[in-house]
């Protein structure tokens, strides 16, 4: 294991310099990584008959910095904003049901509440200024550079040194409306390429949604991928963005949630080569333009079962899969452990 | 709840006793599952973001017989046996493999000890007569009615009663050409069409493997489902069969593992409509076919991993996907007592 300092609670104070912070992170240990290897080669199964939880457990290992991982205390963060957007009409429910979920989520009666006790994972809501919604990006930049800053810092600082997987989530009516904005402006196309009906609006209402992803993008059109955070995103999406850079600098494996969670990181990615090495895709969100997200970030999710909920949903259900995968690799008897015949 | 009452030893003493028994089981409860329904529709997130989530808790609901079931004592039951067929070369592991891995599973160092572990599972293993291998079903039938009848009762007896949720998974070097052949013989088409390469045999093995799976169906051509299964099938299939069935009786939902289980459960489909109504698809293997035949089934997959083990793996894997669907159903707060604005 890998021994880790706690951060100063002011780890940066200006975009510049995150993303000179992100230039600058620990990447995988590869010596792990290939004793991790020779060691799942020896396990009592025909090679490569375990399929992905092989690779997975593998891929954590080389993170954890050992061969022999165990995954020990996993970590849910979910994060509420509020975005002035909404005033454009473009969600199915009114902007009041974020604090109203926040309540749900303290009081334990939402799904992620649910599931991460499934997956025995400690988890944490914090509420980002939900009196004062972002700006409406379709007028002007969504946050000031120390608005972000700051939403950024709050994610960096929610994430425990003693972490060894970290979900991040999300609550904010009108966050899906940032999130198709952040990806066409990230990755091109039209913004119906990435406009999707986000928790359900009518074929007037994805109109509507379409036409101001289109015209936040055109506003915002040449902000590179963090100022693409600060004039499109929301307070939610930059804490998470926050809580994976933080995870990465204390060598954590991520699970990455749907498509909100998704384009947060996706502005670390277009931010930093590699910057989301040491992060897996959950699962396949039935929100359409998920799928062409993952791809563009080169990530395979590892459940698919047409979930569109946020809140970490999909990413906390997933924490059993690579668990299992990492006790089957740690605990499994090799062939000449157990006198079996290696074929 | 609805109360079980504990089998005789022997519930049936031949084949069409068994057949006749699957004709007369229980079904789900449909009060059960419109009160469910009712239930999922007030529950605080948009209508279906859980997506197959909210089906399976419905549908674990209708067979435990009510609308707010919980997952109390979950059964891994693994059955092996060993194949006469192995004498044609059709695997690339030696047979001796099989009891080496039973011990391994009593030592508790197989992937699905792991697996089972993670998934809150009570695991055993049943081994089958395992020094006196079925027969070549090239030659003749891989049992007689005795023998397939006393496999489909050490599956039937291996059951609990007060087991909440069951997984069978097998171990048999030989097994994927049985399973092979059982397919090819329900549901037609070319021997080619349903044989892999299993545990990894190379070009050469595969051909002799088809070769023999189409010598099998041919030789046992016109039998019935049952009879296919005594045919072409090994004793832990049958064993597997007989606890699917056993389950059905107690109202216990099963998850279906690989290729291997999906064949022996498929003889169940084939003796009696809906015998399999109780029973969710766990994984998609990496078996060539088994996604073939799940479609025969009308079985949705909740997982595909690439995995390809059998032992139940994939199905052990999937039970905390079970868990957390019925959790989410049972434990979140409806709007009403959350009060959140339902949209």
């Amino acid at each position: 294991m890998h021994t880790t300092k706690v951060a100063e609670m002011t780890a940066f104070s200006t975009l510049t310099e995150f993303k000179t912070l992100l230039a600058d992170m620990p990447v995988a240990d590869t010596e792990a990584q290939k004793a991790a290897e020779a060691r799942n080669g020896q396990l009592t199964k025909p090679p490569g008959a375990l399929g992905r939880l092989e690779d997975i457990a593998i891929w954590y290992g080389s993170w954890r910095g050992t061969d022999r991982p165990s995954v020990g205390k996993r970590q849910v963060i979910v994060f509420a904003g509020n975005h002035g957007v909404t005033a454009q009409g473009v969600s199915a429910f009114p902007a009041e049901v974020t604090v109203q979920m926040v309540a749900n989520f303290e009081h334990g009666g939402a799904a992620v509440n649910q599931l991460s006790r499934v997956a025995g994972a400690e988890m944490s809501v914090h509420a980002l200024d939900l009196d004062t919604p972002t700006q409406d990006f379709t007028k002007e930049a969504a946050m000031s550079e120390d608005d972000v800053v700051l939403a950024l810092l709050t994610g960096w600082n929610a994430v425990d040194a003693d972490t060894e997987l970290l979900v991040v989530g999300e609550m904010g009516i009108g966050n899906t409306t940032s999130a198709a904005a952040i990806a066409t402006a990230l990755f091109g196309g039209a913004a119906s390429d990435w406009t999707g009906r986000g928790t359900g609006v009518d074929d007037a209402g994805l109109d509507i949604k379409t036409r101001v992803v289109a015209e936040g993008v055109a506003l915002h059109a040449g902000a590179d991928a963090l100022n693409v955070l600060r004039c499109l995103g929301g307070r939610e999406l930059a804490a998470m963005a926050g809580a994976i850079a933080r995870a990465r600098n204390l060598r954590i494996p991520v699970i990455l949630d749907g498509f909100i969670c998704t384009a947060a990181a996706a502005c670390l990615a277009c931010a930093q080569d590699g910057a989301l090495d040491h992060v897996v895709a959950g699962h396949l969100s039935q929100e359409g333009a998920h799928g062409k997200m993952l791809s563009e970030l080169g990530k395979e999710p590892l459940l698919s079962l047409d979930m569109r909920l946020g809140e970490g949903s999909g990413a906390t259900l997933a924490i059993n899969i690579l668990v299992a995968a990492v006790e089957c690799h740690s605990g499994m008897a090799t062939f000449a452990e157990a006198g079996v015949a290696a074929g």
